[in-house]
């Protein structure tokens, strides 16, 4: 099995039909094969070879698509860069994945410099944008434009299909391997849950990001199905409900964050949204409140909250729309879909008895190869054949999922993650900082915030912007403290350790800690 | 992914539900995962390892159930006899399997002595009947009873799971190896495309033989989305008829020859099947007045055709309920499911024309891992990374399949694949034989029936019944000549090669060949 099927099905079935709708520009099956094929051919021309990792760092687009198409199509692997990620991280995960060529659209072209410096192995820049080429860059449609078809690679099953950067509990990002296989089965096996979100000849709204994995599974759902990939470059809640109106949509993934800002917009300008029959979201909380409000909106639509994670390719669990009608169940994060196994274990790994808090882990299909060059994180991520997902939770008499805590510290932040002792090691390097502990906090917004719990050094001073400033030099805006608090003493256990339960307790005491 | 996830995922959401109907014995998921497990604790007791061949000998029943769980869970490799062939073609294919262990049942229990004497192999049998266990052999119940739980061996992904005995070209059978992900993915994929055939928590009528692919995918289809197993020993018209009605039955897997005679009893004696959402059919043509006979027998129901092949796990192409809608369609075998790529190529497997008359060829997940100890036939089969499927058929400009001869010379009757080569083999060792050639031809009961020309040896005689009764000591009674034709010389090519397609001329003239 491999993602380019999808490709060869539909330009056989529907060649006619539309692949990508972006803008005004529409492309169909024939012609995105017929590109895919015509661009792995360039990439081949460019040295690109069997297993070679292609990176990308870009807004989403209907070449975001090629691109995902055209590496597999080419025999190399996706390597997606996370677009909030500033150049120093960005540079780390280039150089990490060994990628040398690298696409980038006008969005991005202006930090070509830095990571030009910062990544010498990278030789090969392709513009993927609408602007001018930038200086140095080889031109997407150029080699769309120059290149007869190659051939299928077909690289599949077990083979490498992408590597996927997450925030690394240890301060450093990790390379999520997964193979063809990995995405497919995720994908298949979410289709056949009962309530699976994509419907016949559907058209997906392409909107959170294309870099991260819960965006790329909604792509390889609805390719593998059929349809159309209907593709805004970014959210904002205007694009979104003109493109669902526009476009016939019938399918939308949102996390929590996005959800609230559409609905906030369209309750200041009302759009006909009945056309969609599916609102897929995860990635952090949801309240009981927002989701009577989306529903108002959506008035055609089942609602899933999929409990997703890279290392699963995403999908471990799903909270269909029959489930939803449950009042006792909003709190879940619903029922293992056919392609994932789900158990709740201890500390030695043994199953615990139902109603017991423990370690969510999963085996399955979807599970990951494992980190990129970390067989030791990997080891230990996997043992016993099980995925470790970090996350504390429980399961009732009938299989259903709730989530209770994070046993990794993990912050999730309008659906990005954000690992504790990555913020902290960067505080930690500021000159005042005498202690300091992130945690996540409470937050109408974001769902939860990053918050600072810092010890100034002896006789120093530091304001919370200026510590800010500090972490907004070294690591992606959304990972820097929104709030800090200034203390005498951080809680420690009689072992030394912070205990982070309880600087979180008096935050978290009146709100629902929900599903990330 | 591993076929035992199904009872894993059920076990845990479903418990108290049943997962086996079997007359009145019922068993729920809880149930059914413990006597699995002991069962296969069972079979390491007997001294059954990783990748051990345990084949089995049984008309359907609950138990059958559990040996298609048991022995993957013990780590070893499904091996289902065709309960239609003679003990000398079983002692064939347990010898070629190498299995030591045989499951069998009351019905076939009489064959053992035979089998015992053909195979010194066999050194285990488990009786899985209701009757008294025979002389010699182990019960079923009893090592469910007297065994603990054994942990799952997870065998899983590319694993062998299962080798499936189908005719074969050169007159003796092959055994058609298939992964854990071979039967996942064609079901998950069958599932996931438009009009996937089982329903959520439905309940699957299981009338068609179990050692049957078609069976086994259905179980497994059903098994991944949850549900009920329904089980009957063996298609008769009342059993399904009362199947249907007293156990809310929500789909059945008939062929065309089952089809035709519910539909002839129901006719006699209506029954209630309203609550039938998915009738599937495939094996052999369907008409289109049974299709509308049929029709009006399941009132709530969508007939899908699948086209389907062991070595494909099995199913390539799908007509679906909508499809069915199209008068255009109806000869059509549907189109590529989301789990299967497929084209149709010319002598040297370059794609030819739509509409255009080539090999219908097959590649994906789906595709086995081969033929058991036969690396050429395997590399003949899968050259070039496509399953070569030996019929002859066109695509049009949508993907609709027309399947319209086949290339192998090979017969569909009853739902039953016969190899013209086996059943000439065997003629052709007739004194009275000169020469002899097996077509099929059209059979209004069977869809199509063997047919044998002779030609008698200079001063012998023979009467169609003495043939028929010579072979009939040495195949399965469904591979025998139904009628027989003397001629004086078989029409012959240039290069002496037998002209079928002349002899089969005067009897298709007339007749819709449809889709095996």
């Amino acid at each position: 099995m491999y993602i380019t099927q999808a490709l060869h099905r539909s330009a056989r079935q529907t060649p006619d039909a539309p692949a990508t709708i972006f803008g005004d520009r529409v492309r169909t099956w024939a012609q995105s094969a017929d590109r895919v094929a015509r661009l792995a051919a360039g990439l081949h021309g460019l040295g690109v070879a069997e297993g070679d990792r292609v990176a990308i760092l870009a807004l989403n687009s209907d070449r975001y698509h090629e691109f995902l198409m055209a590496v597999p199509w080419a025999g190399a692997v996706v390597t997606p860069m996370n677009i909030r990620w500033n150049p120093t991280e960005i540079a780390y995960a280039l150089t990490d994945s060994g990628a040398s060529v690298l696409f980038v659209d006008d969005a991005f072209a202006a930090t070509l410099p830095a990571l030009r410096a910062a990544c010498p192995a990278l030789t090969t820049v392709i513009h993927c944008g609408d602007g001018p080429t930038p200086d140095g860059a080889l031109s997407h449609e150029d080699l769309v434009a120059t290149h007869d078809p190659a051939p299928d690679a077909y690289r599949n099953g077990d083979d490498l299909a992408g590597i996927f950067y997450t925030g690394g509990t240890t301060g450093h990002p990790k390379g999520v391997m997964l193979s063809h296989a990995n995405l497919l089965v995720s994908a298949m096996g979410t289709g056949a849950t009962a309530g699976g979100f994509v419907v016949p000849d559907g058209r997906f709204l392409h909107a959170a990001p294309m870099f991260h994995l819960a965006a790329i599974a909604a792509w390889v759902a609805r390719g593998i199905v059929g349809g159309t990939h209907v593709i805004v470059p970014m959210f904002t809640p205007p694009a979104v409900a003109e493109a669902i109106e526009r476009h016939a949509v019938t399918e939308v993934l949102l996390v929590p964050t996005m959800l609230q800002m559409l609905v906030a917009h369209l309750e200041d300008e009302p759009a006909d949204l009945g056309g969609v029959r599916h609102v897929v979201y995860g990635a952090s909380p949801i309240s009981e409140a927002l989701l009577a409000r989306a529903e108002k909106h959506f008035p055609s639509a089942g609602f899933t909250q999929a409990y997703e994670m890279t290392e699963l390719a995403p999908v471990a669990t799903v909270l269909t729309p029959d489930d939803h009608a449950d009042p006792t169940l909003r709190r879940s994060a619903g029922r293992a879909v056919t392609s994932a196994e789900v158990r709740i274990v201890d500390a030695d790994d043994v199953e615990v008895p139902r109603g017991t808090v423990g370690e969510v882990v999963v085996r399955g299909g979807s599970v990951m190869l494992g980190y990129w060059n970390r067989p030791e994180e990997t080891a230990a991520a996997l043992r016993g054949g099980w995925m470790h997902t970090g996350d504390a939770g429980r399961m009732d008499e009938r299989g259903y999922v709730f989530i209770v805590d994070r046993l990794k510290d993990m912050i999730v932040t309008g659906g990005e993650n954000v690992y504790s002792a990555e913020v902290e090691n960067v505080l930690a390097a500021h000159p005042a900082v005498a202690a300091c502990a992130v945690i996540g906090v409470p937050d109408d917004e974001w769902g939860e915030r990053v918050h600072a719990v810092v010890v100034l050094a002896p006789g120093a001073t530091a304001t919370p912007d200026e510590l800010r400033d500090h972490c907004a030099a070294r690591i992606a805006g959304y990972k820097c403290p929104r709030s800090v608090d200034f203390t005498d003493a951080l809680p420690v256990s009689p072992a030394g350790k912070v205990l982070k339960r309880d600087l979180r307790a008096p935050y978290w005491a009146s709100a629902d800690r929900g599903v990330h």
